[in-house]
């Protein structure tokens, strides 16, 4: 089966080698589109799909996504980016220039419950989801088998609160060894340090289990059922130090009745998770997200 | 159009002269239905539609909603009444027998947002809410024309928190004179009194602009863009004297995402809250709903 | 209440007075956003929102809408177009520059069933649809009332497919006289000839009561509910000479079940319909969509 | 892993040891609700769930669905049977009586495309899809490393029009070694014979990856792209010797647009494909399905 999916990522590599994503934000103004669609046409760069949003057309912030072929893509690079530096200076942006090729390198963190992870590895297998799970890290063993099935290195780390700074140590000492671009927490159910959010802002994305703000915390499923909610949901976010209040990606519900209790609640409220978090993680590895002020412009 | 409306009011209470039904709930234990289905059989009646749930099977409570019909209901609705009454002692179950042709008599309370009570004219209108809207309440004059184009008495009662028991007694009066069955919040912005809430017990149905129990409370809307959601909704519940805690009827949402501005939530959200209370309602109407410790069955 | 919206549709000219939008599509090659920011810029225009898509980036065709803040829009309105006629004839452009301030003139069609009437008039009312609705003309009297009520002139004409040439003549007098812009169907149950639909391209919006292709033709609600469907659905699509085959705007659905017979899936329908259209109609008049060998593309 | 799925099958005909379902359908008439359950009444049967529906109540067909607990229900079993037979022939009663315990003998067919076998194993191996997945045939081998991981048997039976005949009999050969009692089609792209379908009337389950009765036989999504829809649907339904006319069991459908290659409806399918084709199969596993004139009553 891998060599199936190193097919995949070769074909996609191969694919996209001259695809490049630019992804800005700045005071708005007059020009900024016409700044950097001149610069891209100067450099023959072809615009493949491009999404613009502001927050008020007057004084507010201007967001950009564009996708672009540009022929040498590799060999440009540099170029590029010193170019398009001089654009940015002036327009106060803040951006981001990346390369479809360089497929981003992840790691899952996992506990005892596994269908998140068994969703984003079979995403994974079907070439739907575009990435190099790099690791799977677990406070539990129930995940070794299917993730080492699959040739993907698995760790098993026992945490616990009394010891969360040495476990997180030696996270961070495999995520730097693996230069891990985004950590997917997939029902990963620890509590992670000021210090370990601190060293990977926008980079960590949690799965919890309700419709947030709802039932932040712990047992959403027991609390929505003792409410008698008629819908329950998961939501998708970057984490911050604020348990579950970070910046939101994606959103979902399923409908539910009385006759459903915790367990059934459970059961319905995986498959919201799962297809939530999923996408959520295929949108970061598309480069489509820009965190503003602890919200998500998807693009 | 009155005439239209009182067409089809009369051509359902004809179709339904001999349509009951019979809600009941009690401790579970064998030989329930077994009593009740013989019961009914034993006086001609047939079941046309029959829902039954249990929380627990042993020793939970037992729920059922049964609609049957039933030669001459009319003429044998206080000796089924008495008859019936043995077997709930027996059983010591809480039950209620309703006749359909006794379609319910509304009141609707409104503020300046309109949408929800429009809603409920239009569905009435077209004959899929059948009920007796008796008449309208407002602390505003912006819903008297079209009310009073539908030749709905019209009352409009300004209302603050000062003069809360004064208004509410004005109020009160009214829902007597009208023998008003169930009290619509259709928007209407003002917090009832414990003294009000009391009078009229499962029988105030609510809509809140928000999926409860997110953003409980005023300004649901600017909260819920202040927290960047990807889903907004709404909730319609029965009011008790906890502020958006009483028991959920029903819940819907609808997508959004960040060029959404507060006005934009608002728009959005109308939509949902029209449709969620008019189904609301409308179950209430039909008698599908029983209240079992601050949570709904719909059946 | 005319008053009301009167004061709402010259507030929001007001507002607009110098917004714009500009729709091109043509074949696909670098440089064409470059061009048109470049144009806009130089006038001092601000992009708003911008939206594109290409069917391929190699050798296919380019989409583009652009909403834009210019000031003196009006005063500059020629000049504008003039430039642009040459970007234009330089990439082989199709293409619209339209003035938000210009409201859209809109003539509905509707026969006996009025929901959809009801909704866009509600939304019209509520200011959600940004409209001249100019007339509503109609082979039945039902809508005569609501439609004379908010002091939109009715026409009754009656019509059937004897007649329907001579019908249409009338029809098409109507819509010069009131220099309609653009047609809805609102449940109008005539067929159109192919002289009115050639007379009106990509103008005329129809609902069409089942999920497109499944149910084409007459009575689609009878039809699923003999085959069974889990789901009914409706779709809004522009008209063209084929029969309910023209380019689809939008389209939802909602579930129903063995319980719902013909009439419970005509009232389950409504809503689905009223709201299908109403989406349709608003984004029409945004200037959102562009058509395309049958399809749509909806920015 | 399968130690788990064992124990968890283990632990579930423990708990449901007393656990009876019992279907009925007949000519309405009062009386047969009151006859049930009075039956049930006398063993000392508890009904845990009912459901009830008649297609009309004069001179219409009765359905009902009973789940009860039943005291020592396996040494009564033939008792029961033969007593409430008596009942059934007063009645005109189609029925079935099942026991929970006795979980049914499933085999998945299944070709190239992996992801709805996937979906079921999956479920399955999370203790949501009570069964015996007794063997898996394909007419290739890309599922075989997956099925004999979970140690189910896996068959390849090579299969084209040509040799149609000897393969089903060789595929009804292992069905009848295995004792099935319900064959999947996980995205089994082979056409069956009217012998093969006439030997397990209401016992073959198929996905089709259209939203029926649109786009019925070969490359749904091509022509859902061809059409332009802006929802793409899936249908499971029970197999008849009409293609993909069989009774509809579930249906579902996912948003999508004019960005929407071919492609990438396939993959959005996918996820709406698993998810219907999963739900269909756990209602038939919990015999809450009835098929009457080629419509299904899930109850």
């Amino acid at each position: 089966m891998n060599t199936f999916i190193n097919d995949q990522i070769e074909s996609f590599k191969e694919r996209n080698q001259n695809r490049g994503r630019l992804l800005v934000s700045c005071p708005d103004k007059p020009g900024i589109v016409s700044a950097i669609s001149k610069f891209l046409f100067s450099h023959s760069a072809n615009i493949i799909e491009s999404s613009q949003y502001s927050t008020d057309p007057e004084g507010g912030i201007f967001f950009i996504r564009i996708e672009f072929e540009c022929p040498n893509l590799k060999e440009k690079a540099t170029e590029l980016e010193q170019q398009f530096a001089e654009i940015a200076q002036q327009f106060e942006m803040e951006w981001k220039l990346t390369h479809v090729y360089q497929i981003k390198k992840v790691a899952i963190f996992v506990s005892k419950e596994l269908h998140c992870l068994l969703e984003l590895l079979w995403e994974w297998q079907s070439g739907d989801l575009m990435a190099d799970i790099a690791l799977v890290i677990s406070n539990h063993e129930e995940a070794r088998d299917v993730v080492e099935g699959l040739n993907i290195p698995f760790y098993y780390i026992p945490a616990n609160k009394d010891i969360r700074e040495q476990v997180e140590e030696e996270q961070l000492k495999l995520l730097k060894e693996y230069e891990i671009d985004v950590i997917v927490l997939a029902r990963y159910m620890q509590i992670l340090t000021p210090k370990f959010v601190a060293a990977n802002p926008n980079k960590i994305i949690n799965i919890h289990h309700s419709f947030l703000p709802a039932f932040i915390g712990a047992r959403p499923y027991e609390r929505a059922y003792g409410r008698g909610v008629k819908l329950i949901g998961a939501t998708s976010h970057y984490v911050t130090n604020d348990l579950d209040e970070g910046p939101i990606i994606e959103q979902d519900i399923s409908r539910v009745d009385h006759r459903d209790d915790v367990d059934r609640l459970k059961k319905i409220g995986r498959a919201v998770e799962r297809s939530v978090l999923a996408r959520a993680v295929k949108w970061h590895l598309e480069d489509r997200i820009i965190v503003h002020q602890n919200k998500t412009i998807v693009f």
